[in-house]
Parts: structure tokens; sequence; C-alpha cells
């Protein structure tokens, strides 16, 4: 089933508007700030689960011309919404999936020797070429600290061998968050020392939202922001230099006065200390609303904002439903809306408070809501 | 983009294989443990993540009568698939929304006042009837102690006067975890209290998964399982009586020998204290993999089995990216397959590595996967 498109808004139990003006305006920002470098956009995991198709075509009709994916598949509808556009695919190259690089001209990020090894032997066998008649396209992801993925200077001085069979476009490496910025210093350094062997003439790209703005740092040719663009804070304790992207809302179901000594919720965590009302909201777990949001007791955790004010979560977060204190919080009634993500509460907010980072947060949204396109 | 019908298994990062089999014995077996009492399944939030539409196909195929869902949408999805269903919509009514269960023969669970005045006035004014020229059907919720949505015996009593204009057909409540015993027997003393008062003769609905198992608990005319149907286990600290249901796969991306002092991720959390071999793989948050797997320092959180040995998950896990240990695992090379949950990790082992419940943590899984359906 796939729900998301057939959920009308007044059935919705929540409602996920996703801003693409917004969106390009953060691409535009990040253009701005990287000066010579070409500004990318990565949109693997459905663009950050906002969407992948209407992401793409926003920003392709802005003017980008090259995105990240992770995967092939990935690759392939990016392919569809932007013809021309240059697309690089992250996570290495598959065991026999080489020839989809080929028929949809994704280029493949080769992170190992034998990644190098497969991708050279279907060039050399296949005689592919790009429809301009050249050597198919690759890039070589370089590790410089993370030990995740990528080439070694060894495994480089190796696949090197093979890199005549098809064409470097591209140098890159992943970087540690930004909170590192020692360790960021020393990958760059690593980065500088091995591309310089063989591969100095050939565009370089390192920086990730938040590294664009780490001033020391070099952008080189092509800076690949992700989370900045949906409007995460690329520069976390600091003032966030991006645009809001999303709200996500839901509707007050039921509305409540407890007694003092009540409990609310299925795992009983919740007392009420004084007469308290209590909303019950259409939201949950199935949406996106991580239960760790009321893990600590008595409304230590996240809040709703209702009217302005802020309701905290209370109780436990169940599958499709969870209770907020709208004691100080004006008339409520069933139907009303409340903002969960938004102007008030950030996604930063909204997943510090549930303990997990603002990308698994935005990434972990809307597969159940009414999810529409508009100027917030 | 709806990714997840496009993705081949070749460049699928994770493959999710859902056994429906399994999921069809579950429901037997837990239709032999209630006896008399009929046994639904609850299908809400896409069968918990596993494909709303086949799993309604399986169960109603093998007799399953009734089903539950949250939102009106869902019950839209469910009647396409089970044309002859009672379907009951758990999680009230929106406003404006009483048309569609008189459209798609659903049966809404109302649970408060407002509720039962808005479809009994629609009843009232519309006239409709269902196809065998009765009035529209409806069911109550009762509140017990949960204090999140239901009737309290005043609303029970103020709703009883509208509903002549409806055919209450089932009158439920929603139990707390079964590790609140004494709560539970507590509400059910209320709800047998407040359904004798004037529906003693309506068909009554109390238990989820868990509460099945309770022995001392009546299960009345219906059951309501959910995460029992998918695997998860009903008795939390006793053998599971259920069959497991899923299996989440993943590719080893690249094999590395790590050094001594060498890091791993992008926060740099974790240290090779000795000579170590490290696989990344190609699975991250944004297939539901939680980044709190990875919490604890040098590897106190999940694993994953490569070759029937546990291996540690260490660093960070990312979108699409994270490592494991292998050192005491076998011969790893690229494009081995390794258990992320399967016969050796159950859901539940899985969830409680991450720290979340099982239930947010099959809900969470599969945006992103190849999804198959295949006997385990």
């Amino acid at each position: 089933m796939d729900v998301r498109t057939e959920i009308s808004p007044s059935e919705a139990g929540t409602i996920l508007t996703v801003d693409l003006e917004a969106i390009v305006a953060n691409w535009q920002t990040l253009r701005m700030v990287c000066g010579e470098a070409e500004c990318g956009a990565v949109v693997k995991a459905d663009a950050y689960g906002l969407g992948l198709n209407p992401v793409v075509k926003a920003l392709y009709e802005a003017g980008c011309k090259t995105f990240f994916v992770a995967h092939a598949f990935e690759g392939r509808a990016t392919r569809a919404i932007a013809p021309l556009a240059t697309i690089y695919v992250l996570n290495g190259m598959r065991p026999n999936t080489a020839p989809l690089y080929a028929d949809f001209n994704l280029i493949p990020v080769l992170c190992s020797v034998p990644e190098i090894e497969d991708f050279g032997q279907y060039c050399a066998v296949s005689k592919r070429r790009t429809p301009e008649g050249g050597l198919l396209p690759a890039a070589f992801r370089l590790e410089t600290g993370l030990h995740q993925l990528g080439l070694k200077p060894y495994d480089l001085e190796h696949g090197s061998h093979l890199s005549h069979l098809f064409d470097v476009r591209l140098i890159m490496t992943q970087l540690a968050r930004v909170k590192h910025e020692a360790v960021i210093t020393k990958q760059i350094e690593l980065f500088e020392a091995m591309r310089t062997t063989k591969y100095a003439h050939v565009p370089a790209s390192i920086a990730h939202s938040g590294a664009i703005f780490l001033e020391a740092n070099p952008l080189y040719d092509l800076v690949r922001p992700g989370y900045a663009l949906y409007g995460g804070n690329p520069v976390p304790g600091r003032p966030n230099p991006m645009k809001p992207v999303v709200r996500l809302e839901s509707q007050v179901i039921q509305v409540r006065i407890l007694e003092p000594g009540e409990r609310v919720g299925e795992d009983q965590s919740w007392v009420a200390r004084g007469p308290r009302r209590i909303c019950t909201i259409s939201a949950g777990f199935g949406d996106g609303i991580p239960q760790s949001l009321t893990k600590t007791k008595n409304g230590a955790g996240g809040f709703v904002i209702s009217q302005g004010k802020r309701c905290p979560y209370i109780g436990s977060v169940g599958m499709d439903l969870v209770a907020v204190d709208t004691s100080d919080s004006g008339y409520v009634e069933r139907g009303d809306i409340v903002e969960l993500i938004g102007p008030t509460i950030t996604i930063d907010d909204f997943a510090a408070a549930a303990g997990i980072s603002g990308y698994e947060a935005l990434t972990g949204l809307g597969q159940r809501c009414h999810r529409r396109y508009q100027k917030l």
C-alpha cells in the first residue's frame, strides 16, 4: 500500500508541509557561501524523507546541476526528473550493478579496490561509452579518518592502475561531524596528500552541510549539502542560517480534564499532580514521532505548540496516539491543530528532545502523513 | 517517489523478507488460544510497516473476518482487499469524515461525546443505511485508565441518548501494557461496570497481543492482536510463542583492517583497541536502523550476524552506512550478506539493543529496502 498519496487532509492523523521555495532559498544561500565552488544537493533517502521527486524538480529548475544519492535506484529516480544533471551514487557500487550506471548515466563513487576492478572490468569488456563518446565516468572516495568507506593511499595506488578504463571525474571524502574540527583538519591534510599524487587536476569535493561553514575549510570544486537544504542547522550551537522547510501538524482528537493522581498512557508513566487539561492528538511513532520524546517522567521531554503555548508530551507515545498537557494553553477542542515541528519547534529542537539526531528525526517523518508542498 | 517497488535486490541496501505464512500461522495460534472469542487482526500503520495489502490479503484468505486500523484511509485500503470484512477504525472520527465510513462500510470507533454527536447527526440527516438496510454501525471506546482516548461513564451516559441513531456493534477499551497487570485488572472491573449499564448484550473487545496471554483475563467476544501477528513477543520475559515473521539483511560494501587507535564513524566514538577487521554495511537510519544501536561506546549496543557470529555495530549509524566489527567472524568479502534481524536476532532483541520498543522498531523498517514476501 502506498497510502501517502491517498490521504486527504481531513482524515490524516498528521500533515507534513514541505516548503520547496525554502529548500531552493537554502540552496541559494549555500551557493553564495560557497563562492567559486559548485553547490550540489544531497537527495538520498527520498530527499531526507521529504520526497525525492518534488525536491529534485524544484532544485533542478532553480539551476542545481549535481545531485548525490546513496543508491543506484535513487539515482534512477533522480534521472527521471533531472535529465541533464550529474548524479553521483555515494554508497559504492554493488556487485553486478555496473550496467545500471551506464544505462542511466549515473556516476558510481568507487570506494574500494574490488569496486574499481569490477567497474574497470565492465568498462573494458562492454566497451560502453557516454552519449558524447567518452569513457564512462566514475568518482573515487578516499578514506581519511572515518574508516567506514573509501580508498586508503595504497588502495588508490593500486586502483590507479585501472583508472585508464574510465574517466575519473571527482575525488571526494566524507568528513567527521563539525564539532570534531581537529579531526577534520587532519582529514583535509590526508585528502590533500592523496589527491596530489595523481589527481590534482581532478575536481574535488569534501564539504557536507556543516563543513561549508567551517571558516578554515577549503571547499574545493563541489560542495554537497543535505541537512542544511532541508532546514537543519549546519552549525550546532550557533544561530541557524537556513530557512525552516517543514511543518508537522496533528489534530486534537479528545480533550479530557484529569484529576490529581490519574495516570496517562499504556505505560502509566505520567501522573497528574493536580487538575490537568489533557489533549490526545492523532500522531504517534507510526508517524515518525519517537517514543523517546516522553521517556523522561512527567513531561521533561518534548513539546507541541497549541495556540502559541508549549504543551509537553506526556504518558507514552503510542503508534497512533500521544497525549499532551494543554493546561497552560487556551481553550482547545476536538479538531484543533497543534504544531509538532514548525516555526516554534525546529527540527533540531524536536530531535534534541527525543535524544536523536536531526537527520534521523527528519528522515523518519511522514510515512503516514498527508504531505503537502506549499510555502510555510 | 515510491522507490520501494522499483528496488531490485542487487542494488538494494537492505532486503526485508516478510513471511506471510508465518503471519497466518501466528493468527491461527492466537485463534486457538482465544477459544470462543473471535480473533481479528490489527493492520494499522501499513500493517506495522510490513505492507497492508499483502498482509490483509493473506489473513483474509485464511479466514480472518475483522480488521482494525487507526485511520479511515487505512480502512479504505483494507476494504479494497477484503470486500466482506468488518473494519474498525480505532483512532476516533475526524470532523467532516462521517460520509467516508458509510461509503466504504467502515465502523468508526467513537471515542468522545463530540464524535457521538457528530456521527449521530450525520446518520439522522443523511438517512444512510447499510447495504442490508440497517442503521450505520459504530463502536464505543471506553476510557478505563490510560486517559488517552475513550468515553468515561458520564460520557457513555450522555452519548447513550443518541445511540438509537446508529447500531452499536462493539464496546471496547485499550489496556495498559502487560507488565501493569494490576492496572489491567482494575481496567477490566471498570469496563465490566460500564458495559453492563446498557450494553451487556453488545459484543465486547479488550485484548491486545499481550492481554490474550494473561491467564486471568477475560477475552470477551473479539480479540485484536497486532504485534504478536508480526512475530513480536506478546509475553516479555517468557519464551515467544509466535513464529518469526521478518528478516532484515544488508550487504557488506567494504572490509577494512584497522590498526590500534584508529577510529570509526562520523562521531569518531569508536576506537580500535587492537587490530580489528571492520565491515561497512549498506544500511543506516534511512533504512530504519536506529542510531541508538551504537550509542554506547565500544560495541555494547546491537549486533549483526555474519557467518553465524555476532558482530557488534561500531561507530555511529549513518543514514546509509554503518560499520560492524567482524573480527570474530570468518572470511568476509564485498557483497556478503549479514543478518540485522532474523532467526538469531529477533525484532525484540534488535529493539532492546536500540533502547526502543519492538513496535517502534518494526514500524520504522523498510521504507527503502527491497521488500520480498517469502517463507523464512
